[in-house]
C-alpha cells in the first residue's frame, strides 16, 4: 500500500527538496555554504514579511519558543498566556519553567481568543510585559486574532506580542512588520515543507530592546549570539546543514509561487476541505475562525475516533492526526499546509468517506467529494 | 572539480544513508517510526557501551552539552573545567552562563590534561561536584586521559565526570559503563556519519541522582522528560525524523562492522596519517596522546596557514580545517573519523604534499605517500 501524510507536521517534503538534501554534505564554514545562507536569509525575510533578521536554530519549534521566553523575559516578569489548546499550554509551561509569572487567558479548545477579554486583562494588570499566543493553534485548528491583538500591543512600548506561528507562517497572511508583531516563531516541518529539525525566530526592534534587559540564563538559544553570527552568514554552533540546503530549495519554490499565491492556495484547499466535511454531515471543531493550516473535524457520535484514525491508516495508507489530551479520540485533524495541491484533497476526503462508511456510519458516499470538486473546479 | 570533505565535522555521509534519508518523510507518532526508534535505542547503547538509555536531542552537540550543565548542576555548584582547547572553553562558558562556579584546569593547546594536576585540584577543593572535559579536543587533535580521570571520580559519590565525546564516541574505545563515566555527549556529524542536527547524551545512575537535585531552569533540554518519552520510543517534541532514519542505517553499518573493528580502522587511518605527516618533515600539534579522530599538523615556518588551507580547497577540492582562535593559520586539521577508509587518506596526503610544494616549501614529493602506503599495505 502507498503511504500518504495528512498530519499537520511533519508534512510532505517535495521530491526536488529530498533530492537536493541527498547531495553530499558540505562544510558550513566554506564560502559555498555562506552563499546559500545569505540567500536563505533573504528568503526568510520575504516569508516572514519583515526587514528584521530571521534566525535559524537547530531544534524543534519548541526550541525557538524557549528562545523567545529566555531571551525576552526575566524571572518574575508578568506575562499573559493565551491558552486554547495544547500549544497554548506549552507557552504556559515554558513561562513557568523560567520563573515568569503568567496570567492565563483561557478559552475553550475550538474557540479563538477573545480580543476584548485580552484587552481587559492588559488594562487590569499593567505589569504584564508580554503576550504569548499561537497564530494557529495546531491542536484545535483555530486561528487567533493576531492582527487585533497586535493593535493592542504595538501602541505600547512596555508590552510585546510573541506569536507561535508554527502552523501560520507561510500558510496565511501575517505580516510581521506591517501588523507590528514583536516576535514570530516557526518550524521547518509545516508550511516550510522540510523535515523537522530547524526552527526560526525573528524579533522586532522593540523585542530586541527587551532582549537587552533579560537576565534569564541561556546559551544554546542565546539569540543575540545567533544574530551576530547570522549577519556573517554563520551560526554560533554547527547547524543542521542538510536542512538549510533543503530550505534554500523550499524558499525558491515559495518565491516562484509568490507568497500571495501560497496563501490563496492554502485558503482554497482549506475552504474546500471544510465545505466537503460539512457536506458529509460532519461538524468542524473550530466554532469560528478556522485555520487554513488544518481542518479539525468532530468525530460523530457512535464512532470511535481512535478506530477511525486507524482505518485511515490501515485501509488507505493515510496518516491523519487525532486529538490530543482531553479531545483524544474526539477529533480528526486533516492537514493542508505545505506541499499540498487540490488533487491531494480528493484522497483524504475519499478515504474519510469510505472509512466512516466501513464503520457503519450513515454517510452518502460521494457527498463530500462532490462538494470538494465543485469548490476546486 | 570534485569536492572532498576532510574536516572534523561534518564528515562525509555514506551514500546509502543519504538515499535512505531521501525517502518520503514519515510521521513520528506512527508505529513504523517507533519500531525504527526502538532499534536505534539499542544501537546507541551498543555504540556508547552502556546499559543506560542514550537520549536523542534535536540540536547541535552544544545543545547536549547545555543539557548536561542544566540538568546535573545548580547555580553556585562548583565544577572543575578542563580547558586545553576551544571546546574546553565552551564547557567553561556554559558553566558560567548557568551560574556554576568553575575552577579551571588549564593546559596548553596541544597537550593532554594531566591526571595528577586534576587529582590535586579535587583534593584541594572538596566542594567540586563535577569535572567537565573533552575526550578528544577537536580543536587540537589531542585525547584526554578519560579512563584515569574516571578512576578518580567513580570512587566518589559526590563528583561526576561529564565527557564531551563529540569526536570520541565511535572513534576509539571509551566504554561508558566499564570505565565509570557518568555522562557522555556526542553529535551526529562526526563518527556517526550523519548531517549535523542530532545530539546524544547518556547518564549513569549516579548522574541521574544528580539530575534529581538540580534546580537549574530548563525545558527543551529537560533530560528527565526525554527519558520518559524515550522509553515509549518517543521524544517530547517533534524530533529530526530524517536524521533518526539515517541514524538507523548508520547504526546498522556500525553493528555490521563491529565496534572493535571500527576502533581499529580509525586507529589504523590515524596512525598512518601521523606517520605520513612526520615523513613529510612536519610536526604534529599534539605533543602527546594524539586523538584518532583527526590529525592536527603544525604549519611549517614560512608558510601561511590560511593560504595553505585555501590551496587544499582551490587546487584540489579538499576541505580541511584550520586552527581556531590563537592557533588560526598555525595548524591544519585533517579528519579521519566516520566514513573514511585507507583510500581516502591518499587523497589528502597527496594534496598536502602538492599544496606545500606549490607554495615553494621544500618537500620531497611522495615522502608522505610512501609511508602512508607502507603503513596501510
Amino acid at each position: 500500500m502507498k503511504s500518504y501524510l495528512f498530519a499537520p507536521g511533519p508534512t510532505p517534503v517535495p521530491e526536488r527538496v529530498l533530492l537536493r538534501m541527498a547531495a553530499p554534505i558540505m562544510h558550513h564554514r566554506e564560502k559555498v555554504f555562506e552563499e546559500v545562507f545569505e540567500e536563505v536569509r533573504e528568503g526568510l525575510k520575504y516569508l516572514f514579511q519583515t526587514e528584521q533578521e530571521v534566525l535559524m536554530l537547530t531544534s524543534s519549534g519548541t526550541g525557538a519558543m524557549e528562545g523567545a521566553v529566555t531571551n525576552l523575559f526575566s524571572k518574575g516578569d508578568e506575562v499573559l498566556v493565551v491558552r486554547a489548546g495544547k500549544f497554548g499550554q506549552r507557552w504556559g509551561e515554558l513561562a513557568e519553567a523560567y520563573g515568569l509569572v503568567p496570567t492565563f487567558a483561557d478559552f475553550s479548545w475550538g474557540e479563538p481568543a477573545d480580543v476584548a477579554a485580552i484587552s481587559e486583562i492588559l488594562e487590569k494588570r499593567p505589569g504584564i510585559r508580554g503576550i504569548l499566543i499561537q497564530a494557529s493553534e495546531t491542536s484545535t485548528g483555530v486561528m487567533h486574532p493576531i492582527r487585533e491583538i497586535a493593535a493592542l500591543t504595538s501602541k505600547r512600548e512596555d508590552v510585546i506580542l510573541v506569536v507561535d506561528g508554527i502552523t501560520a507562517v507561510g500558510v496565511f497572511e501575517m505580516p510581521m512588520d506591517a501588523w507590528g508583531i514583536d516576535v514570530v516563531v516557526t518550524g521547518s516541518q509545516k508550511a516550510l515543507m522540510l523535515p523537522p529539525g530547524l526552527a526560526f525566530i525573528s524579533l522586532s526592534e522593540k523585542a530586541w530592546r527587551f532582549a537587552e534587559r533579560s537576565t534569564t540564563p541561556r546559551y544554546y538559544f542565546d539569540l543575540k549570539k545567533h544574530l551576530v553570527s547570522a549577519r556573517k552568514n554563520q551560526t554560533p554552533y554547527t547547524p543542521a546543514i542538510s536542512l538549510i540546503i533543503g530550505l534554500h530549495e523550499v524558499l525558491a519554490m515559495i518565491k516562484d509561487e509568490g507568497l500571495e499565491e501560497v496563501f490563496r492556495r492554502h485558503h482554497r484547499l482549506a475552504d474546500a476541505t471544510r465545505s466537503a466535511v460539512k457536506a458529509m454531515g460532519l461538524e468542524l471543531f473550530a466554532k469560528s475562525s478556522p485555520s487554513d493550516a488544518l481542518t479539525a473535524v468532530v468525530v460523530p457520535d457512535g464512532i470511535d475516533g481512535l478506530a477511525l484514525k486507524k482505518a485511515f491508516l490501515e485501509r488507505y495508507g493515510i496518516t491523519v492526526a487525532g486529538g490530543q489530551d482531553h479531545v483524544k479520540g474526539k477529533i480528526i485533524r486533516i492537514a493542508h499546509l505545505g506541499y499540498f495541491d487540490p488533487m491531494d484533497m480528493f484522497q483524504v476526503i475519499g478515504a474519510f468517506e469510505m472509512a466512516l462508511h466501513s464503520m457503519g456510519y450513515a454517510i452518502e458516499l460521494g457527498s463530500g467529494l462532490k462538494v470538494l470538486a465543485e469548490k476546486l473546479a
